[in-house]
């Protein structure tokens, strides 16, 4: 990696995606990797300008890059389903990132709604299955529009599938200190999907001793995540119970302003990508108020991804100071100064 | 109603279901209500005995009732999925309880794990479909044990079944002081099922001028529970969103040892059942820890349903008495004691 330039390709998207972006280049820039990016035009504005979501050709020139840094797509004026659909899962499908890794980490000197939590109790990693599930798009309806519509959606769970990040999460599980793993499902009424997730880690289990196991309904875990947080270390689940509990472990750790994810391929056949979890929130976009950290820490991610341990550590870390001296004063910083404060610290 | 006495079926079940149940039994009694009950030992105890869980004729003699009180099934020696599915949802299914009823109010003296919410800010009624959607138990496996696998599960949606709930939600927002409905659901992924129901709350809205009505993403809403609840009114949603969102629901509004819940058939073509939102808790049955309230909550709910809303009022203000007392000393009472107490408030 070292010796030639890291191609990026760069979705900045709609709404705050693309102020954000802006910031997450900045500290990119700041850390002394080579980059060199492209950006891609992707998202509502181009869908209503051209009607295209994501032609093939981008596609596959997507393929051909060593990372991809989203912002966020999405605005109310495009139908529900067609840019979720059409670009940001099929770039999952696409480009087989079976492993959503998402941190669910509070820093120190930020708030939590929850009353007596710390910093300590609050330190995960989810890891949320990307390219099957209920996200697969199975399903259909008949009659629609009649007293008589039946609308389905099936969730499809592979043992390839299952397999595969239930072996990523037990690795994960085993560099941590806690080297403990929490299965997430509804095994007593998702019987079947159920039954071939908890078989799955019964028996990758026996191949890690020192990785201690346990599950939880997602029910269950939900109350957890708020009442008793430090139960949690890695955590393995399916694509939307993942999507659910990553939301609410971004709201108990201080807000969807700090969270990070990658869409991984681990297996390196195609290239991961690396966006905030939140959406474009075109509600504030275009007025300096989006809070960069998100995709700064999802930088840090695509660099450690890309094997740059030192340069992602100099990221959380500047990220972790700005964080507690934002105890005073937070909410006067626009999205440049935040931005700006944490290059200032990566490079300085 | 008040002409004859209330025909009241009770399956303790098994834990601590016995326990709680005992107590609000207790409850109903002082309420002056004229109430005969019949108790079913129905659950893991049966089931390990003889192999049954819901022998049709048990099932026949429970459609006579007025009304069913559960208290908790379910034991770890149980294989997941067959007391939920051949009893508890069967009853669900089986008596077309439509209505998933679950209020999460949090009560003045409660703790809640949200650091700045106040009981003016949690005081939501979430309206869960139950008869539908992925737990229609549809799906299966095929190649199971194999690394060929595939186990899917497929969520049933009907016109029908979608439109009955909404309405009873819209109804019920209407009776509320702030007259707002939200509908939770994940519209941009689940596009078959999540077309179904946005478009029926859009038709039905248009009945109720009155009722404000907007939508959340099931991610996005499982923040807002903990960063800002004040959002939330009431509530419409699929069965697995509200099975995970009303756990949730529970935990910030104090607890699930305070959740309480009804399973409505809204058209009485068979009886309803009231139950806690909590299980049979193995691990602390038998020792008089487990807290009554949320069953005897549940027993108010099913006042209420019956019609004896005077009576549902006093068990509730009773509740609400012990729970401001309880922030003095309130881990030093057993089951019992707290039973006692309420029951002692609703009798003087
Ligand atoms: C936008 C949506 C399709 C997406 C998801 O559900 O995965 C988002 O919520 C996320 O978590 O990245
Ligand atoms: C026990 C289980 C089948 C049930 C459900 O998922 O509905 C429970 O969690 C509940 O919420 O009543």
């Amino acid at each position: 990696m070292d010796s030639r330039n890291v191609r990026l390709a760069v979705i900045p998207g709609d709404g705050i995606g693309t102020e954000v972006v802006t910031e997450g280049l900045k500290v990119l820039e700041a850390v002394g990797t080579k980059v060199e990016t492209t950006t891609y035009d992707l998202g509502a504005g181009r869908y209503h300008r051209t009607g295209e979501v994501l032609p093939e050709a981008v596609l596959d020139e997507l393929r051909g890059y060593d990372a991809i840094l989203l912002g966020a797509v999405g605005d109310p004026s495009v139908p529900p389903g067609i840019l979720e659909r059409e670009l940001l899962l099929k770039l999952r499908f696409e480009l087989d990132h079976y492993v959503n890794l998402r941190p669910v980490k509070l820093f120190p000197g930020v708030a939590t709604p929850l009353g007596g939590s710390r910093p300590e109790d609050i330190d995960m990693v989810v890891i949320r299955e990307g390219t099957e599930g209920l996200y697969a798009g199975a399903g259909g309806a008949l009659r629609r529009g009649t007293p008589y519509e039946i609308a389905t959606q099936e969730s499809l769970n592979t043992a390839y599938g299952v397999e595969r990040v239930v072996r990523y999460a037990f690795e994960k599980a085993l560099s941590r200190p806690r080297k403990k793993l929490s299965l997430i499902h509804k095994t007593n009424v998702l019987t079947f999907a159920g039954d071939l997730w908890s078989r799955t880690v019964d028996r990758v289990s026996l191949e890690y001793p020192d990785v201690a196991t346990d599950y939880y309904h997602v029910d269950a875990a939900s109350m957890f995540f708020v009442t008793q947080p430090e139960r949690f270390d890695v955590i393995v689940t399916d694509n939307l119970f993942g999507d659910i509990i990553t939301d609410l472990g971004a709201a108990v750790a201080g807000g969807i302003g700090l969270a990070a994810s990658g869409n991984v391929n681990p297996d390196r056949t195609a290239p991961s990508m690396f966006e905030p979890v939140h959406g474009s929130a075109p509600d504030i976009a275009g007025q300096g108020k989006a809070d960069p950290t998100a995709t700064i820490l999802s930088v840090a991610m695509l660099l450690d991804h890309l094997g740059l341990t030192e340069e992602a550590a100099k990221v959380e870390q500047a990220v972790a100071e700005d964080l507690v001296e934002r105890q005073t004063g937070w909410a006067s910083r626009t999205t440049h100064e935040i931005g700006d404060d944490i290059t200032a610290r990566v490079a300085g």
